[in-house]
């Protein structure tokens, strides 16, 4: 596939030549006993980075955020998210199916999250009604467009979690973008949130690996619900062997994918087909304004070898990313922009 | 309690003594094993006055409404509803709990529900994300104020759920009222749905029992699911002779409840605090303009024998009812306008 | 009907003339909201009766079994009961489906339950290995032919239970039966178990209804439970009257019950077909020594008349009950005799 | 740890220097979109190895039983397994917490598994009692000492399952070591089971991954359930590569671990300690004729740097493997003989 230019996700970075001798050198153990210390280095660094206790290595983003709800949200009981959030739309219904957990979600905002519209939401009973335990937001936002919700937002969303008790949880899958658009350390992060999942394998692009960041508490009985989902790997430090590489050689470069989404939106904004402004390195493309629909347009694309996601009739996205030069980016652009003008 | 105005709910109606009687002289049998006479001849009318082919008895509007739901979602997939709707909001995450049901929700609508909205929730994937199966509304809705949906509105429902080959669920509690109300057939409801719940111990004032209404196919698996919910009573015609006897000469008295409902509307609407118009039997009365909140008015009201609902910090409920004669009614509107009027 | 003797079930039987009076005359309210008299006044009757805190009343013996069975084993925990236990049996699977409790079972042992198997079979470690948190017996025992585990072993198995700090459950749907075969007070039975299931609609002849029995704290949560599985019936003094009246005048009759089941055997031993000694009501047959199957058996019997249950390829039952009078046992007995001589 | 000698399991190994090698110069995609060359190399070869259309990579070995079980298994149905089942004791109560999975046991048997005894088990009635869906065999047993089920008795089984309809499922864990003990084609296992599960990181030595092995039917759905677990990696051709390596060079060797343990079994058979003949690499040790306990033993030799895994109050297991050369088999007699002696 040499000359296909794959901006369809961040998920698809393969490692780089340092991260594979990172992984090809990595000291394993068996990490269901505990005795990984590569993983165990990786847990301990990511804690310290968020400044919570403890850190939990995952196989997927999806299995880190549910491991997290099912911290939270005890089965039958309530948890409040986004319609577009990826806990509800990506996630193959497994809060529901494995963990029991009943969700109502708020209309979908992406970052433009409005704490008083949740705050409307939440319920407290438990015996005429189904109680609500937690709130969920995605940072930045993947079907939001990547937009990166507020700190003064997130405050006033923490207020309202407390106001009633309830857990707040972020899906962080990308929050490293957070991080480098808004110049918002971690650890600010952290404090704001009582479970995290955060993943090396988009955008940070290590092959596999996540991560839930909590309590010690909370991270203790994670390990056994990380068991029953399937997700006690043996000799997973090679894997997160890539991830501690990713940490310390791939954050601030992030910086220059959000440049490479930028010149995108750039390109395509004269079209009117930018559905929300560009923060981080995800380009959401919004075609109701044009005769295409989204499929059209990635077929189109395709023939031209640029691969590009597909999220709705009308909706399209373009991920920048590790394996996305600027070449590639100029070639994606007048892909785009000559199936626009016709 | 001879003295209490109890406007709580439709569902403390007392059987009346034809009830009664009617009870005590119901030939029965084993339902687990389809013999009970008059648990077949509920269902049987129950099944024709919707112009289906089935129909199952159960104890409880909740179970009418999960079975209903389990039949149309399988685990792990999806339902939208209003973020209102009993079935996420009073049946304590049943949905999710034992039917692995996921749910999105729409903003809380009651009777004005925007099929367009419902429309553009809608998710077909299955891969990368979960489908939507089912759509559920509630007609009349409960927290919606009692307000009927509009019958082009849920035509233009049914049109979407075709589009996309979704199964149309009616939570049809009190879809008497709606019928009286709006003079629609049942049929013309029971045409519009895959399948429907319809309880016989609110407005009807049976003391105990619902159906799940729906195609010959669904109402046989619909049986096992039945069971396994702990639904599988024995001689139950106990039970069905007195929704036999509701159905026969309670429907049409409905429109009283509806006089009363509007009666005491008519009393409170210069204190604006009606939430919406009433239709129905239900008043639904949003405090945020008072200085009261719910609790206060629903304390303040039974200390002077007027009992009503808290479903909000600030909203309460009256229902009016069987038990609730016109002297009822009017002590209510004195007890709460001398208190709204402090 | 008028000729068929009916012993598929103590299940079949009709309320009496007294039980309908009582029922027609039952004080009710809405028990819901904890408010019916007829209902708390039996609840707490069963309750003390048991020498428990607290009861709860459910539509089915089904319900009341899960209802307990998700009070005392976590989802993803474990039960061990017996391989033929009514609870993993025909229950639909509800335990695992909606409670997410593993099990596993010993072979079944009837009333010859060795507590050195079970206490052989717990484990305890909670990261590695699913932790046993209850094990669950019936008394007496339905597959089990209706033999009555003696006192002694019981006790055994409570040591077993303390020594590993797990609940007990007893499924005590006919333990009436017991009480009377053993002459064991109820309270000696209430004192050996954390929580029990008691069945109104079986031996005891009401048309509907359960219990379930233990202590406030789970009680308390039995009733969210309870409206979660739909379970959460209005005026249901209508039938926990009929559950008084039972109660008041249906329990030492089973002894009646008892002895016609004991006529039968007799009559049906010569033909080498009784699976077990008969203690209670049940008559379990094994046809293994005979040509016949059970459904064959079962069909020649209905041709004359005579229903009985098929419970496996070889094994049928007969039950006795209170709408079987000498008479029809004696017919019963003609029949069958002359079915097995051919 | 240079001088532990740790026989605890097989899933303690190390990638070797050329699993390292293969890994890294893996050819890696995104898996998520089916397009990792590695994974789909590596799944075609299973699937070939067993004569099957289709196999799919997972995190881990309950990952891949607990999806073949949700593929074989609807919620609430039935599964019968051995009651010393990894399925039922080291998944922490998958089947029924996510899979709604009800399991019935037979007495564990490990490898002297009777077909009669299961197929006396199965039930196939739905409505009454919950149907038996599929039986589940482990082979070689884990707990049952890494007893080999022999090909006569898995044929009985596979007779007993089209019986009755159902489906049969191999946790192959370690089912290289039954093929390589009894020279049993993988293929001709293959033939014998709807859906097994192998793992590569046990005794062939890869760090970290299992597959599911079954249908193009099932697999298809497999990748949902794969996701909706947790379980949809990214460039999990790393892993895959070392599984491959796995395949090419550790399978033949298995017969070096298995003479290891013969070697241990017949320095520890003295003590009549060995629970049953050692026929691969597992050596299962029951106490109950000396004074020691597991955990007594197990922490004296661990004090003399020999690890082993306590499985029982009286049960411990040793596991020779890729890392346990001939110096540590030895050293681990000495210390174990020294300490039984005492």
């Amino acid at each position: 596939m040499v000359d296909v230019v794959d901006l369809r996700s961040d998920t698809v970075t393969r490692p780089t030549a340092g991260m594979r001798e990172a992984m090809a050198a990595a000291e394993v153990g068996d990490d269901v006993y505990g005795e990984d210390p590569t993983v165990n280095a990786l847990e301990a660094e990511v804690a310290a980075l968020f400044g919570h206790e403890a850190a939990l290595f995952a196989p997927t983003g999806s299995m880190a955020n549910q491991i997290a709800l099912q911290l939270v949200v005890p089965p039958g009981d309530e948890l409040l998210c986004d319609a577009d959030a990826h806990v509800v739309t990506y996630e193959i219904g497994a809060a529901a199916a494995y963990g029991g957990i009943s969700s109502r979600t708020w209309p979908a905002a992406g970052a433009d999250l409005d704490p008083g519209v949740v705050a409307g939401m939440v319920r407290q009973d438990g015996y005429f009604a189904v109680p609500t335990r937690a709130i969920a937001v995605e940072q930045p936002h993947n079907r939001g467009g990547g937009g990166v919700i507020p700190l003064a937002t997130l405050r006033e969303l923490r207020r309202v979690a407390d106001a009633d008790g309830l857990a707040l949880h972020c899906d962080g899958a990308r929050i490293w973008h957070a991080h480098v658009a808004d110049r918002v350390p971690l650890a600010e992060y952290g404090a704001l949130f009582d479970t995290l999942s955060v993943c090396l394998s988009k955008g940070l692009g290590a092959p596999v690996g996540s991560l839930v960041v909590g309590s010690a508490e909370r991270i203790g009985r994670a390990r056994t619900i990380r068991k029953r989902m399937g997700g006690g790997m043996r000799q997973a430090g090679v894997l997160a062997a890539a991830g501690r590489y990713a940490l310390a050689h791939h954050v601030d470069r992030l910086a220059d994918d959000h440049a490479k989404a930028a010149r995108l939106a750039e390109a395509l904004a004269p079209f009117g087909v930018l559905a929300s402004p560009v923060r981080t390195n995800l380009v959401p493309l919004d075609l109701t304004k044009t005769e295409l629909d989204a499929r059209g347009l990635a077929a189109a694309a395709r023939a031209e070898g640029v691969l590009i996601s597909v999220l709705g009739p009308r909706l399209a996205r373009l991920v920048t990313h590790l394996d996305s030069d600027d070449a590639a980016i100029d070639r994606a652009a007048t892909v785009l922009t000559s199936i626009l003008r016709r």
